[in-house]
């Protein structure tokens, strides 16, 4: 193999597929990105076996060929070398030499065939998905926190992707609180329900530059689900399994509504968890009357109380949220001013906007058995 | 005591000392910040035993007195209030209430009496050295790095201050390496020997601005130094002891002198210390010949090198050296074009301008040993 690619193309390819090289396996050949110029385009390719990305990068293929290389060195090599051409040349042993003739620059490194690489099956297409990047990563960034980390539950560490007509709407739920984001897509759609890794849509959501006029296609098969955009295919698993029926946990049924300032109520959460060491479970209170809202926290360090005004409609009310909860609901809502729905201290607490494109519910903490 | 500062005067008081404030320790006073509006300043103080801040911050003292609080807990308090006045008011038991009047917010905290303090004591001045913020933040950027981080050695870790007439020479050295800046200063001093800690030094230049137009009064007594700037004391221990003899170290003879890019020296060997997994010490190899230097490196990996032209005289050098004692170097230096001077593979190499602002000194690796 013989090709030449600007140190710019190949190092936007390498970080990009770098992203499913795996960061520990006991598979060698996973640690590789593989750089395939058999045909008449320079792909490059990495597979964890659970996501798969592929890049076409630029350039200009002299002999073609393949060859494996170790993903981490690859990446510090690209990063390092000046803005000029570079040639990356194998022989039939895939010895492989990195050279940048520029400035007399010459790396000589061992490469590994291909024959071993877990290459991305090819899986045929239906219709695309059409969603804007933008929108796309907007609506990862905005559920992705309430999908859980490690948890028992398999399906919390997905999120649903419900497909109707022309509606999409995302699902993240982790037992304590819920996300949900609705958007209007383009055109009508055959209904579907899938369940996407939250790792997928991580890595997803770090690929995609994010541009409103740039275009992501969704293919989704049985057990797949396929991002394509710019030069990039990214292929990954579906969760199997019914997701949460979502029906009893939404309500629209309140006693107390109130509309308050998001930066406000954001700020003084946040300086209220200052109160909450590490690892110590203190509920913010929240106690609301008609005028005004007085969140308190109270813990060993002593106490910390703010008042911030607001409209009500409704009961007064008192009740208790893990601060953490609501401050990763906060920070995702673009709007000034937010309402929230409650029943009693027992019950979750809605925020939500009228045309429900988003809903973030967050369950209660009992204040009683937490003093 | 009750005193009103802005957000902005606190926190700037607040992370000045903090750099003060030990990490580990078991007097749990230490980690305290000291607040003392007894006189008619308001003082925040510091203090690890080795070096103490006392700064002095903008603001109404209301009622005079002493509070300690716990500097982590202090800081972050103050980072996270909005930009308004703040008061902190305590009673009669250190019971302390942070109060930010304008969002009607409130934090109850227990404080500490200043009594078990470790306050910084007073030393008697004589005639201050001075140097601009800017001359001495750059002089410890361009040393600080050859000291030696734990080394049964306490002068390695801890940099020569050498004042002989209008002459300020600063020296680091780990046995490795040596690095000396000279600089000139306004007036002439008396003459003066002093080893100060490194870790002192590496506070320091973090906390001065580092505006060229204000400067800094160092005072030196027997056993401690007093950098004054701004509203800022800094007092810490010297070190005690004899300083390395430098008359040996140095040498003007060469065999081979070079002038290189700097930067193209650099980035070469940056390129090359990727063949080098951590901790695997493989040595940068200089071959330099009438027209150009080739660096190479050789490791499990591969093998990596590169050709950079050069201006020189002498013989010709086949030379190694641990590329980050190069690095390290390099980077500090502000010239475009460095001067290598070498006398054999076994002798320290030096890198120095003509004026001997600045001199490093790195001792080479034997390459056929370490083959």
């Amino acid at each position: 193999m013989n090709i030449v690619c600007s140190k710019e193309e190949l190092l936007k390819g390498v970080t990009i597929v770098q992203k499913a090289v795996p960061t520990r396996t006991t598979m060698s050949i996973l640690e590789c990105i593989l750089i395939d110029a058999t045909g008449d385009e320079i792909k490059l390719t990495a597979n964890d076996m659970e996501i798969g990305i592929e890049t076409v990068v630029n350039g200009k293929i002299i002999e073609g060929g393949v060859v494996a290389i170790e993903a981490k060195f690859l990446s510090d090599v690209v990063r390092k070398l000046p803005d000029n051409d570079i040639s990356i040349i194998t022989d039939d042993n895939y010895s492989t030499k990195i050279i940048c003739e520029d400035i007399n620059l010459n790396y000589d490194i061992v490469g590994k065939s291909g024959d071993d690489f877990a290459k991305i099956p090819f899986i045929s297409r239906n219709e695309p998905i059409v969603i804007s990047q933008f929108a796309l990563k907007e609506l990862i960034k905005q559920t992705i926190f309430s999908t859980a980390d490690n948890d028992s539950n398999k399906m919390m560490k997905g999120e649903l992707f419900e497909i109707n007509d022309n509606n999409l709407k995302v699902v993240a739920l982790d037992g304590h609180r819920l996300a949900i984001r609705n958007i209007e897509l383009k055109d009508n759609y055959e209904s579907k329900k899938v369940v996407v890794p939250a790792k997928t849509l991580n890595e997803i959501s770090k690929i995609i530059p994010g541009f409103a006029d740039e275009m992501v296609n969704i293919f989704i098969t049985d057990n797949n689900i396929i991002f394509e955009f710019d030069n990039t295919i990214v292929v990954s698993r579906l969760i199997d399994g019914e997701y949460f029926k979502l029906d009893n946990m939404l309500s629209t049924d309140y006693k107390t509504k109130i509309k308050i300032n998001k930066r406000q109520l954001l700020d003084s959460i946040d300086r209220a968890s200052l109160m909450a060491k590490e690892g110590d479970k203190k509920p913010i209170i929240m106690d609301i009357n008609d005028i005004n809202i007085n969140l308190s926290i109270t813990s060993v360090m002593g106490s910390m109380n703010e008042n911030i005004s607001i409209d009500k409609e409704g009961i007064d009310m008192r009740i208790g949220f893990n601060p953490k909860f609501f401050m990763d609901a906060l920070k995702v809502i673009d709007d000034e001013e937010i309402i929230m729905y409650m029943v009693d201290p027992k019950a979750p607490c809605y925020i939500r906007d009228d045309n429900e494109t988003f809903i973030y519910m967050i369950l209660p903490i009992n204040i009683n058995s937490a003093r």
